[in-house]
């Protein structure tokens, strides 16, 4: 086997057994700034992750324009929650014109009444869900977020904060007409300590954009996700984002550092500290990350962020089976060690989508899978060489049959593509049921055949891709339409077959409103009976974005 | 500069600029075989950090014996924690005949009233607090466990889980009666995955024997301490250990995936999963990790444990000045990235203590300050380019004015003791006065001269040493004897001092008894309210390690 290595090479390299040809340079990732042109941000931002196109400038896809999102003249109304969904309006009260009166002594010209630009923040982007909220409110500081919360808590009007509203589940928009609070406007940042990267910030700040301030400082943001040009840090922390820096950096539990947060009856709960240890009495900020906006509305983050790496490098690679697929994942763990960042894979049903809607091309022979490699590291050489034997290693042992490596950033962004924008192909390939779930990495794949094998003609495709670093599979199924048959075919069985294997019905994604009547499969009763205190216990009335994260009170 | 690289030479270099020898060789880091003649585990087995001596072969110090521990023949008796302390036994009832024959009925045989037996699991290792439980339960299972709180649940019966009595706060032993109930016999490993690297098993399983266990199978617990050879995991997440690992490995948060919790009346909180992802409702284990066993007794623990690294290295220096430790530290979380494994520090002070007291040499110049810096990657040759690279940096800069390397295990142990028995020197100094403090780095030294200054003559020594790339400062003052005096020119003179830096009064070692009534040093006052409802919630007699971690309602 050949090996060269050289410097600023412009193209990238197949690889197949017997002849490969290497080219490493040290650079910092290109994803970071990849299809920026195609992302938007709204004035509508709401919690947690996703994907969210709304401006499509060079050829780019729109999931919104092209089914149907409200703004596009003629474009069809989704369905109201209320209509689609089983679901009864609780007993809060209705807003006032003095609730707005009073909104509008708190946050003068931040109260926005005009059904035009209340549309998009009643939909959430998938267009599976749609409230008919008449209010949005667009704080800048914590103590209006406290103002606006103390009132409604009188009043006893429900609120749904809202980030990015790039959320996967439904969690980021009203079911009814819950008084909207955005932290769009809250997108300060308070400080950033350049030895020990701990980065505070208001919960508004939009994640790229924070990672663009930390990268000018010489670190990076401990997640990566493809919402990244829309989401908010504070509905990142509200939903406990995973997202693609999860295997190397670990859970935001552990590197959110502090947060502040306004409870229920507009109380300022500050836990805003920026110290790497503080044992000092229970650890409150952990139950407000991963609480979906349900226990307290999170004004500002203080995170750890890790130095930028020196170096990174992509590889794409072809396996013939999903064996070859975890063989392949113990090699790079075990020889590539603390320099691994990332290891993705998809299947060739995912490979034709992105090519069949997207024209992105593959860049390998056919395969039955396809796994992304990325390092990063603090040496370019070092990491090229440990990568060389890694990829000397997998193609000789037959674990790959094909492989490319990107050595400047347009490739890269290239190769983070084909992985990436998988939900995007899905979405032009008609309605899309989507399960995302944690499962123990030998049964992963399993499910996915099974169901494939299940549902038979009645799907036009079952996919699975995800992160199998994390254990974490993405099952999208895709059919011409929605059809009741074919989700009674897919719901109880994908989350019994998952908890059978004790995994997770919601890995990275949260419950919302969509998946909250799941929860059982994944977690006991007296799990769920104790989450139901919490609730009550800090959100006695309830009025925090109801209606998502627990299933009803019997 | 001259480098020189081989492999298996098994004594180490000094370094001094100008004249650089190195050689670094792949093996695995000896501090995790270091010292365990000197440890023993007896059968009361406590929550939390620090160390413990019992016995003492090859000339070991024993702070237990010399400071009078009760099993030694005419040792004097620790003042009762009811003495030396304003606390109030809370109404609880007290343990009947008929409670005994209960327990009996559950554990049979494991019910231990011998008073022989009870003195060590009443006094905790420090010999600064004692309480008078006249009952140690023992039980095997979770079923037991919980069979037995919903027992005390029932008769008002206060208990205080104990795992290997190794805290530093209190926190692990008795104030009044209460019923110890120790995780001792509750020591199987239930499962480990070997690609995952995930580990489940049960409270009572000592660190160091987990170590072992997933060292053969090529993986290393994400967290190492000084105690490890008595504490239990069950007590290292109740306490939210810190320790050796965690500039590296991170926050137990982050690390531990799941807990089988037993809750005050008796139920089985099962939320043992061993997923790295599950966004299905509030993570409650993380209430648990830190409560300090206030909330729940951890009867089981699931914890991802990171790959074995292939090389570990270690460099001791000696700094001119805190300055320069700073930049020293910046230097290498730059050049060493990801494997840099721990820096820790230690003042000129501390170096004195342990050549006094325990006769250890310096293997470097004289300083003001010392570093250790450890090293753990998966390739020998490049970490020791780096580490190499750094070294030469550091002392051409001027920033470390000698040093020298370990290349085998023997040599690594000597480093390492260095810093690791400087607690162990202070006890044989007198009385120690313990502080454990997260501060900015920047700050952190500052406040071991402002005290020194304070206390002038009053105290023997003032030392400051600790876990620098953490921010975590250990000032320890030691005099002849303690003194109310002394302590009051060190309290709250110490606390507000952190608190005007924002830092925290409890970095790693928790609030227990001894520290509880300073939370609100480092938490405010909406937070301290929201804790104590969290107690009432899961605990509304208070019967779980009563008079711990939060202070007393008003």
């Amino acid at each position: 086997m050949r090996l060269l290595r050289a410097c600023c090479v412009v193209c990238f390299f197949r690889l197949r057994s017997g002849a490969m040809v290497l080219h490493l340079v040290p650079r910092w990732s290109a994803r970071l700034f990849r299809a920026s042109a195609g992302w938007r941000r709204t004035y509508a931002q709401g919690a947690s992750v996703g994907l969210k196109w709304l401006a499509c400038p060079r050829g780019m896809y729109s999931p919104l324009a092209c089914r149907g999102y409200s703004s596009v003249p003629g474009s069809p109304e989704v369905m109201l929650t209320s209509e689609r969904y089983p679901v009864q309006r609780l007993p809060f009260s209705t807003v006032s014109e003095e609730d707005l009166a009073a909104f509008e002594c708190i946050i003068p010209g931040r109260v926005i009444t005009d059904p035009e630009q209340l549309q998009a923040c009643n939909v959430d982007w998938l267009r599976t869900v749609r409230g008919c909220s008449k209010v949005l409110l667009r704080p800048k500081t914590s103590e209006e977020v406290s103002q606006i919360l103390r009132h409604c808590h009188k009043r006893n009007l429900a609120v749904n904060p809202q980030g990015g509203n790039t959320g996967m589940v439904g969690g980021s928009v009203p079911v009814f007409d819950e008084v909207i609070l955005s932290t769009a406007l809250m997108n300060q940042v308070i400080s950033f300590h350049d030895v020990s990267g701990i980065l505070v910030c208001q919960a508004g700040c939009v994640l790229e954009e924070l990672s663009r301030y930390v990268q000018e400082r010489n670190f990076i943001m401990p997640l990566d996700l493809g919402a990244k040009g829309s989401c908010h840090i504070g509905g990142n922390v509200a939903t406990n984002a995973g997202g693609l820096r999860f295997l190397r950096y670990g859970s935001l539990r552990g590197t959110v550092l502090g947060l502040e947060v306004v409870l229920a009856d507009g109380t300022i709960l500050n836990c805003l500290t920026s110290l790497r240890k503080d044992n000092t009495g229970y650890d409150l900020k952990q139950l407000f990350i991963g609480s979906e906006g349900t226990l307290g509305v999170i004004t500002a983050v203080s995170i750890l962020c890790p130095p930028r790496p020196k170096a990174v490098n992509v590889a794409f690679l072809g396996c013939p089976g999903f064996p070859e697929v975890l063989q392949t994942f113990s090699t790079c763990k075990g020889m590539l060690g603390e320099i691994l960042s990332a290891f993705e894979f998809m299947d060739t049903e995912c490979m034709q989508l992105v090519g069949q809607h997207l024209h992105l091309t593959n860049p390998v022979q056919e395969s039955p899978f396809y796994v992304l490699v990325e390092t990063s590291g603090s040496s370019a050489g070092h990491d090229a060489e440990k990568l060389t034997s890694v990829l000397e290693q997998v193609l000789n042992s037959g674990l790959v049959s094909d492989g490319t490596m990107a050595t400047n950033q347009t490739k890269v962004q290239m190769l983070w593509a084909l992985r990436e924008r998988i939900t995007e192909a899905l979405s032009r390939d008609g309605y899309v049921f989507k399960y995302d779930l944690s499962l123990p990495v030998e049964r992963l794949y399993d499910l996915v055949i099974d169901v494939r094998t299940r549902l038979g003609p009645r799907a036009k495709h079952v996919v699975g891709y995800g992160h199998l670093g994390d254990g974490n599979l993405h099952l999208n199924v895709t059919a011409e339409a929605f059809s009741q048959e074919l989700l009674g075919a897919l719901e109880p069985y994908v989350y019994a077959w998952t908890a059978e294997q004790r995994g997770s019905v919601s890995a990275e994604h949260g419950l919302g409103f969509k998946k909250k009547t799941v929860l059982g499969y994944s977690k006991p009763p007296v799990a769920v009976k104790l989450m139901k205190q919490l609730k009550a216990l800090l959100d006695p009335k309830g009025i925090l974005n109801p209606y998502k994260t627990l299933p009803a009170q019997a």
